[in-house]
């Protein structure tokens, strides 16, 4: 493992941009940013982990809203600073607005258009457990 | 064009990271970073231009090989801090080692492994006009 991690070309802040992209439909869900040990969790566990910079804390994707994503598939770039995961986005939403995905700004004549449904309210996908 | 540039959430070096999807098939070609002179230049002129980090300038993708990328769609992700283009990517080659796409080392039992052939010999996509 430790050997698979040295070949990341870690940034500044030891983190590296990962993007999940749906493995059967290809649409691109959202990019967010792993550090070392997300990237070993996300081998580890086939569930991708991300490296919080908001929250500066690992971030099991889904562990609040079971919209764990399941991994197909990982690769790196040519250059090591980019990582791609092919996931079965389970539930089907994979952005925290309740989108299907995170890039649903869409550039129009106009500006950013919002040009994805909301799926699900988000109060609801977060809403706390009884 | 400043209403656009302002609403991306663009980090402590004014860069974005790009993510380039081939419009047809979805794969995902690489994953660059923009500016604010390169998703200007990216918009008027519907083909990629990103920011070199190594060379410290801007990149029109293709300018030395031909095979730019010309956009379908941009989009940005929630956060605005992401940026999604669907691209018909000329040529056929996005990456610099002569691959279709950049995200070509694939975790394996065995570590990263190549899994996307050469299509092209890059002393060949770089040759120097006469």
């Amino acid at each position: 493992m430790n050997d698979l991690l040295n070949e990341v070309a870690w940034n500044e802040n030891g983190l590296v941009p990962a993007i999940a992209q749906d493995y059967k439909t290809g649409q691109v869900l959202m990019l967010a940013w792993m550090n070392r040990d997300a990237l070993q969790q996300t081998i580890e566990r086939k569930q991708a982990v991300y490296w919080s910079r908001s929250r500066q804390r690992l971030w099991h994707k889904g562990e609040s809203s079971g919209h764990i994503q399941r991994i197909e598939e990982i690769s790196i770039d040519c250059d090591a600073d980019a990582v791609l995961m092919k996931v079965e986005q389970i539930g089907g939403i994979a952005c925290h607005t309740g989108r299907a995905h995170c890039f649903f700004r869409r550039l129009s004549d106009t500006g950013w258009q919002n040009a994805e449904p909301v799926v699900k309210d988000p109060s609801e996908i977060y809403a706390k457990k009884p």
